[in-house]
């Protein structure tokens, strides 16, 4: 591959520390062009802007960067820059991210970093959503961007196939001598434990917060969630066929009816 | 089972003409309870609402039926009907839709109606979203109606596991003499070909609509479109697992790095 083109989103908005942590370490490898929400986008999950106008101003916020805001969800960022901004280009890969906090087990599905990385995915781009496991403005980024290199230079430069792929990237919050490696995962089988926290406005109306608390339930060897507990980075090769093959059978009567 | 407890929601919006003609079947078979969004959410995808409280009104929109509408996405719908209305209470099973529209193939992963009923599965409980052909607003529901009534009758009575499942159902817009009956199938590998119509405000600047069209690519025997262009109601069983375990061998050598 020559000078790839990399585009890069993420879902905290394009002024968070995490993406300019990211656009840090991909320029080493290629030409990077930015698409990026223009306020904070989490647990946007695979939300698309249907029925508003959606906006996209050009920014300067890394230097010598080609960056762009986007008034949209994340999965609406790569439509529009892989469909308008680079419509006359071949993106070569989408990182998405870096996120503030976890994306591993099931926060997948919720998440904004993984869902725009998987939008570039389905659009026939190689793709990697990266998170580290600190959800505060202030996290350190500099193992992560240590490690990130690593993965590009064996992905961009040692990587057999070209097939498309999708991968999902949790980071433990660890200085980088502390990481063990990288470590190749399943997604755990974990969720969260909802909680609301119910109040009152001025009016006398009840309106909720959502929270809540993270069940790490599944735990096992082999599990994203086993590999960060125990020191490594989490990679879950993913995909969006969703089809329960493991089921299929029991609802084969239904066909006969 | 005695009277089981049906959670009903959509994403059309607690007034559309398609979540009523499913309250009408659901009230069939147990007593129904209604959480949907009082405003369209359709292609929220898995979004969750995190930074902004979300209001909950009981409402009178289904002759004796206990019914909020709900300020958030059709997943926080399910997540407040369980953790908050229902908090004392088993929920036996989930009714998302009828969705005015289809959700077959890639469409799951972008639409409101199958995250919420997957939100639910994810809680332990039995889920099933449906979708009609037909994005009108004015749809003829009639024939959905009665292919859901059997498939209930079938799933409520006849399933002989207790198991924990997801069913994406798509209805054809046909008459109910010409649809050929349900069939089985896994989601097919098809995608939108995103197209942007591009306008200017007042000011002079840009701003962009989401159109495009469905390519109905992938349309092999088996799969969700096959069926569906035959005059088949395709039923997905589905699941929320998305590691990508056939493409695992592929990214081994990352662990010896």
């Amino acid at each position: 591959m020559s000078k790839p083109l990399i585009l890069v989103t993420n879902d905290d908005g394009i002024v968070a520390p995490g993406i300019k942590a990211l656009v840090n370490v991909a320029k080493l490898f290629g030409e990077v062009f930015v698409v990026a929400p223009d306020k904070p986008q989490s647990g946007k999950g695979h939300g698309i802007t249907i029925s508003d106008p959606i906006r996209l101003r050009k920014v300067s916020v890394f230097e010598g960067i080609e960056s762009y805001e986007c008034s949209g969800t994340p999965v609406d960022c790569v439509k529009l820059g892989k469909t308008v901004l680079l419509k006359d280009r071949t993106i070569d890969i989408c990182l998405s991210g870096i996120n503030h906090g976890s994306n591993s087990s099931i926060n997948i599905i919720y998440s904004g970093t993984m869902s725009a990385a998987m939008e570039a995915h389905l659009e026939g781009i190689p793709s990697i959503g990266f998170s580290l496991l600190d959800y505060s403005f202030d996290a350190d980024f500099s193992a992560a961007e240590r490690y990130i290199a690593e993965l590009l230079t064996l992905l961009l430069h040692k990587q057999k196939t070209k097939e498309n792929y999708l991968l999902n990237v949790n980071i433990p919050a660890l200085p980088y001598d502390q990481i063990k490696g990288f470590k190749l995962c399943r997604q755990a089988d974990s969720r969260w434990i909802e909680e609301y926290v119910e109040a009152t406005d001025p009016k006398g109306l009840k309106y909720y917060w959502l929270t809540g608390h993270f069940d790490n339930g599944d735990t096992v060897e082999g599990t994203d969630n086993y590999a960060l507990e125990n020191g490594y980075i989490s990679i879950v090769p993913s995909q969006y066929d969703l089809t329960d093959y493991k089921r299929m059978k029991l609802f084969e009567y239904l066909e006969e009816s």
